[in-house]
């Protein structure tokens, strides 16, 4: 990283060169900054970046959209963006198996759109409402990804991942109570799923998954050139 | 416990009047006792009940059942038994996710038949491979039981759970490896899952499933009398 | 599913075809739900359905109550029931070891009653106190099915599992502290019980267990005609 | 400790001051030593001490007999004792839940025979058979302490904590299988126990529970005096 | 229980024939009961029987004191006692690690003190600073028996365990962060203790160990008779 | 599945219609089944399908290949393949961190050249050693997809995940010793890692990191047409 | 110690000799203390030694800042001190590995710094950004110690481990969610490291690494005489 | 690396730099590695490098030490060392806690000798004989640093953390059962010590402390020019 790279702002040194050198777009974790911290972040990112910016897991935005213009909020799924990138062809199918999954899958479906990738939501498909699964069987099959949503026992991952041959990425989440230890058991069911080839992300990771599916989306484009 | 109720073998005190007193038959588990000590427990148990006698996870029979006559030996179910149940009106359906885990499922329906009951046994339904269980639906709602064996990640609890409206009886197995430790992962997985009313029994007890199965098909044969 | 069986209410797509489908009755999880979308969810199955609707871990009722006429709350259960059904022949006793235990036991047998199962409440009878136990065996063998609501070490499962041949439900709860793990001890402990053929549910699931016990009651049902 | 409270072998510094100083017995843990250590161990500690000694958990035991005379071997319990302590009358009674339970209850009743003890064995008194537990009443309400041996889930500490008065040690096995990892369970559900006061010692640990006990019986004589 | 031994207060049974039918002390559970339900509960105790009526964790007792005369509020151990038991000559020495950890100490001695015991309270002798505990030895050493109470690493027991010879009951506690897990760590530590001997309680339990040394005095008693 | 998609064997039930249902490989689990069987189970598979069969987990091979012609042993990655893929222009590299995880990297490396990835293996580039990796840059930066294969605190995956922007598959191993856990703690290290979007499979899965490398493949080729 | 050794303030028994004794500053932690038990332990503290006076995890300071003269408090680092040590020639790195991560990175540096190190931080350097940390590399490896703070997964210090050959104080932090369980993913990864002979303390011990470098600090020196 | 710095074995990528670029000696570390790979790597490294080439956790060395002249094997250690480094001034004590803990503890004494440290070892001090711990005293503070080796509650650290200023280095051992757990119950309990400073390396790791020595004694060196 040479000098330009960095850009220290005293509670945080900012990488200003990891668009251009990697080429993932730059997401700021929103947990735990204050709304004076965020929109210094983010005037940075701006300025020194071409590519969408984004914050997530923000409570409270109005502050932040008041200081850095040109950004909007989705308040479900707790984000703000900057510059989202064009659509591009790829499509993602994000399905949540539950109600409670829901605010997991708003995360997964925001961050994804805003880095160019073409969203579809398909919701209350657990496996325990089979009919209702196989009733998305035609629009699972014809994503380029699924985004697998799901918490308690985590199910839904395997059954889909025996239905569709394109990449599953699975987000185990944190709801239901008991047992299902607070996620954990859901991230270890799907990892010891029966079906072949699904990869798993951080518990209520729907940042994790859309940046699991914008990374699948390059090779795609990649393999296209 | 009246004093004829205890005999007293030395190397264990043998409850001889648990069968008229509770009304379950007499299962002995076999792991850890050497043949002499099974034909000992099993001589005394036949002589002063009159129901069947059973021993599980018995890996060598032949010395044993040359020493008790009249017994027979399942090999694939590890079980010996002992003047077995007229075969009752109460259907069981014995469905296992995978091929690894049909040793459980065998001593489940192995011992479930033993004590009476009409058992049907179903494989290869794993969730990884929806066609398969939906292609059993019919035979699953016909039944009095389900009894779901399913080790990895457990999914086939949920999706039977959601299938039928008959009780559910889930043993997770420990097949499989790394995040499925052991069994423990299906375990909770299974207390987790979506669908309602459904219970779980110890990994790998197809013992404990077969026999909540008997009891369910006791409160059958009350209720109508 | 055909369309018809599902209302799209925009936060969540309804189900109203699975009481006629799968036989068992409507029941929604309160938690995390407002009263509006609760109000919502209702309106709509009562609209679908024939039978019971009912909204569990519901802390404040009035809204939803004003909103939808007909409907009674169980404060102590936290428990929401409209078209309750009406009481069949089927015998369920609820038994709680300890004072704390109660909150869990309530919700079994006020979802157990709502869908019409013969219910009765026995508190106070842990394990450290056998005689008080004992005295109940009656009423105890009496019972279609036993629901036993335990936290701590839960081993009130394995003193009625020995006493009883009917099914036994275990519920753990997360009463207790330190080395009872929110339940976790109990709900383990539960399931290596040495008494055979009793099941377990989730951590502080009275739903669970009277869900459980209701597909029990159609068995014995079903069993008779 | 002075010079010569510490007898160096090369491969162990056998500390041959502690009778004298703190008042136990010496027992040397057998798991790991050859023959050949255990002999110079058990001949150190047999002249520079003149109260018993006893090693534990030794799988073969005829070499060593040979070589130091006056020992006996207790093959069930895996113990070597030398010089063993006359029989005080302090009452000890060891209860063990099943058969599978009896190698650790002998183990406690073999140590704390050895040390002065004045023992009684009750064995398959677990709590899935209350009958035989509460037969044994008066013989556990008549001793000074009792040793509590119960795997799986561990009940029976909770069982008889509540049925007498007296210190009740509580030891957890590794028996059964599943859910009860390897004895993690028994320990956890003996502390979460409902009954009050009872204390709990390590996994398989008869001997734990014999030498918390021989404590207990020397409050008992100094009380006295 | 006859009749007479169960007193129904509506949200509790309340076991009124304990005290004279297992003969320990009432010890009535705070947590989670409101003034009201304290009250009655000591009131029927009371008035059913002749010994000491305690109720641990009590955060505000105002309420309780007034509406029942007699009794006695100690804020930092949060007890409230009635009828507190004579002192014996059985003396119990309660160790403390840290400063942390007095709030424990303080439980299980007003307990211990409130049920007869002489209890002598040693505090700041954690294993960082044995010359501290070493100070400490003569009158540990004197003790009938040691409570140890002691957190974060939980070292405290083995080195207390190794210095008398007296009965040692071990108290975890859940101070510190981290790797102490909530007292956990110092649980399992506590049982694999090199000391032999020493017996454990739940987690943070005053309560548990001070009931454990009410036990032991009892022993010494009738020893002695 | 038609009659016809289910080939039964009596001791599995073969589902030969997946690969023209589903499109993913036919890949059977070695472990645990017989030669006879892994035999019997190969000519159905290679009988109604045209694509590759693979058998994994093999530790003895000669038999099968004796009985089924066309096959080849991999004996480093303990693999049978009949049939395999022709090589796709889809480039994967595997990054192994260390040694001891080479038999889990050549497992993924063999299975995902035979169902026709184009495979590159590196070997010791863990992140002790930063210069190696670095020195690997291009390489990572060039392939398709990136599988990444660490055991002990499996920081390899963070590090990737920085320095490439394509999908990044990680491997956790069983490799290590202590507080490696099996595997366990590289599984959830990895899973909290700083990178985004990084994806996780089972520890010791080198099938599941090639079949997800297979169905990215997949995508690539499907966005092309 | 002898009498002068201990002053008792009531609610603690304060060692007043440790600093002659055994050498380390004195550090009073903060959490849970009131501020009049702060100043009284402060001023015992100050009056009977020479060196520095710490008290850590203050979140409110004024009030002992008023009562006890000549102290200062740094709110970032929740640090108290009096008497701070001169600076000595001993180099220590504080680098921590992202934003998150600065609290327990700040309190690490000001207690160093207190206690008399030449501390520099460096921050922002995890292994998801390796160049720069590799733009650190000369800083790092001028240091005579190093302190790694990093959560989630926890690989900075292999990579750092693998950079220096100094001695490498690992603190792993509770930042992140799901899968990083509140820093002890982090804690196992760290011993499982694949860089040989880096050492952790607890999670979020800011004070563990400093007080660990204190220590390194005193060998430098007294090896220099 | 420049490309001399790599050595390619076939079986493994040997990094022969290390020694030049890190100034750390080289460690083989032998488990799962055969005698003809274990020469291969030795002789390679012995090539290339100047300083000590050493082989842990060897359990067949004659194979080895006939092909590589010049090495010396330590049975007892199980380590195998070519040109080992001549003894410097810095003094290490190896402290063990028991007899079973000694494997581990000749490890990192055998290894801190190899690579030129000034070692004494010091067993049989437990926590559980304070007396022998104490007469040790004079020895632990004269040391330079202190490696600590304990397992079951590895108390001893605490201990001697709290006696001595230098470093201490504790090492978690996997001796005892039970609750015990392998070692994490030591590793746990050393993290959440009360002793300032400690730091601690991964069980059974006599390695890491050994490597964790040297780099402090580079300190000492360093910090004397």
């Amino acid at each position: 990283m040479t000098g330009s790279d960095a850009v220290d702002l005293g509670f945080a040194r900012v990488d200003v060169g990891r668009e251009a050198r990697q080429g993932l777009p730059e997401v700021v974790y929103g947990t735990g900054k204050t709304a004076v911290q965020i929109v210094s972040i983010v005037r940075t990112l701006l300025q020194h970046n071409d590519g969408p910016v984004l914050v997530t897991r923000v409570e409270s935005a109005s502050e932040v959209l008041d200081a850095v213009p040109g950004g909007s909020y989705d308040e479900s799924a707790r984000l703000l963006v900057w510059r989202p990138a064009p659509r591009s062809t790829f499509t993602v199918v994000v399905a949540a198996a539950g109600t409670a999954d829901q605010p997991v899958a708003l995360e997964a479906a925001a961050i994804a759109t805003a880095v160019g990738l073409d969203v579809t939501l398909v919701t209350d498909v657990g496996v325990a409402g089979l009919h209702r699964l196989l009733a998305e069987q035609d629009r699972l099959r014809a994503a380029d990804t699924v985004i697998v949503v799901a918490g308690m026992e985590g199910a839904l991952a395997s059954a889909i991942g025996g239905l569709v041959a394109c990449p599953v990425v699975a987000v185990p989440t944190s709801t239901g109570y008991g047992a299902g230890l607070e996620g954990v058991t859901a991230l270890l069911a799907m990892h010891a799923s029966c079906a072949a080839g699904i990869t798993v992300v951080n518990i209520d990771s729907g940042f994790g998954a859309a940046m699991a599916a914008f990374r699948l989306s390059r090779v795609a484009c990649r393999s296209t050139s």
